[in-house]
């Protein structure tokens, strides 16, 4: 593999799908999971890119994911679809259950998907932005493992607690936001330590409960919620919606199950679908149109909207005709090609 | 009246429903806006019970609610129920739309209440608490009017944005959040200008865009999302579901029409309900009793669940058999007895 080329997405995928089956994924896993994988690298984000395949494996080699579960799908009608991921990965649960999902909500106005027992070890927007591309508006959610303090309290009991949002635009890239509840990445405090910096202060607690700036203390103690008491509590919905309210794990036992942060969590997720044509019904003026007229509004003042930097990576990697892999990234997928599961640890 | 004497829940209402329906307020609107007002006092909400009262009888007095419409409800047997507020206020128009909501999720799984046309001037919680009543988990939304800037942006755009969850518990109170997506309520802000106290950074901007901890040059210029970008991505999602998908209102859009930010503004609301018994169904586990285990290790590690101070006040309420008014708001109920609409400017 040569570091200098461009390498078109297509064969990026072909590539991860390949180190995928070798480490025992189904073809169904190998090719959503290579597709949540592509996205990232796609759009610059370096870490939910080929830097994730490595905890992939890993989690395969442990034996915490089953890479050739064949995920089944549920429905009685309703409003609630429910796809069983049997301890696979979330990704070929979610493409089973996605376009039935964007039936029901077409439909109905209003859908969700849950997803249950699966691992989940990436982003949320690639999800959103499925449905985004159908059209629909679209609200995700998942625990992660327990890390994070509630606000007021002294050790780990939520997750990071992703929320992701999106909504579609015609004539742009949808209105996207994926964010954890906590106040930052636990990456971010990684680097810091590695960097011998140290954290703002309102980041984490150290083992005893008490605030520190030390990444090793905060390590070793409890990450904090962003926004202080509202982010606490949006985490904790996020339990309650996309854990026990769907009959799957909540942080506190994803990693009661696991026994450790290293590994993607197993736990369910839960996916809700709006049809802006059906809420809008009957109603002045179409929705579309009139949310471009706030997106104009609040680029006009000089501020961004979420995801901006993602999408400017996207729209140059799309006119590069693919990707140029740095020397690591090229490295690591030849080892991982090379040596299968033998490549992590 | 005897400002000493405790007066029962049920003369409070009464006297509020009076004094309302003399304001031009049809019996159905009169008790439903008196309940809200009722519900606030009795909780030691200050700014949400009979404070409140005056603005709803400005903004009847001003013409910018109409106390009798009579709202009706569309429902087209899909997971989307409309009420049409009329120009009335929320009250009446949700508690017409709330059975059937709850009667929908059951059935669905999932439902949601779009409130159209409505004058909203109290808190998103009353409105969750009807529904975790009836064991329903629901999240509710609104925009508010444009006094918000975005983060990195100059000027007021997006409004204080509430949100609000409830989660039912058989033993206990709901867990129940409600906040602004603002960094403080306007309200607070002008508290610290009459005590002459300065803000917290982070809080506000002046009107040239500049941050300020000046509140009388924060109330000219642009209040600020909690949570830096992920708060302003949250107060613009709100915009969006409960503004132009739900054809109605966006923040700017209600400031424009008002001209105002001292009366009660008018525009939509977004309900979802969900029923935990059948997003729960056939996985291992009572999703009430589970939740249960995070509460108490959320308060065993010595931190509060929201609302709690709300919950003490009412017990202390209902435990007094009701409520000792203040020589203030007995005499600011008396007087709008006496004057009706000339009570107020």
């Amino acid at each position: 593999m040569n570091a200098e080329a461009v390498m078109p997405l297509e064969a990026l995928q072909a590539l991860v799908e390949e180190i995928l089956r070798k480490a025992g994924a189904s073809p169904q896993a190998a090719g959503a999971v290579a597709r949540t994988i592509v996205a990232g690298e796609r759009d610059g984000c370096a870490s939910h890119g080929v830097y994730r395949l490595e905890g992939c494996l890993r989690t395969i080699k442990a034996g915490k994911v089953d890479p050739r579960a064949e995920p089944s799908l549920s429905d009685d009608g309703s409003a609630v679809l429910r796809v069983a991921a049997k301890g696979g990965f979330s990704g070929p649960a979610f493409e089973l259950g996605a376009p039935v999902l964007a039936e029901r909500a077409r439909k109905l106005g209003l859908a969700a998907l849950v997803v249950n027992d699966c691992t989940h070890f990436s982003a949320l927007w690639p999800e959103v932005e499925v449905l985004t591309d159908m059209g629909l508006a679209a609200l995700a959610l998942c625990p992660s493992y327990a890390v994070v303090a509630p606000t007021g309290g002294i050790s780990p009991l939520l997750g990071t607690n992703p929320l992701a949002f999106g909504w579609p635009r015609r004539e742009a890239p949808p209105y996207v936001f994926d964010f954890a509840t906590s106040a930052a990445a636990r990456g971010e405090i990684e680097l810091r330590r590695r960097a011998g910096e140290t954290l703002p202060e309102g980041w984490a607690l150290d083992a005893e409960g008490a605030p520190t700036t030390d990444p090793e203390q905060a390590l070793a103690g409890a990450m904090l919620p962003f926004g202080g008491h509202k982010g606490s509590a949006l985490a904790t919905m996020i339990e309650l919606l996309a854990g026990t309210m769907i009959g799957d794990r909540t942080s506190a036992e994803a990693l009661e199950h696991l026994g450790a942060t290293s590994l993607a969590p197993q736990h369910g997720e839960l996916i809700l679908a709006f049809d802006p044509e059906r809420f809008a019904a009957g109603r002045p003026g179409n929705p579309f149109d009139r949310a471009e007229i706030l997106f104009d509004a609040i680029l006009g003042q000089g501020a961004r909207l979420p995801s901006q930097r993602r999408f400017t990576a996207r729209a140059k990697t799309l006119a590069a005709g693919g990707l140029r892999l740095s020397a690591q990234e090229a490295a690591r997928l030849e080892r991982m090609r090379a040596l299968g599961l033998a490549a992590v640890d």
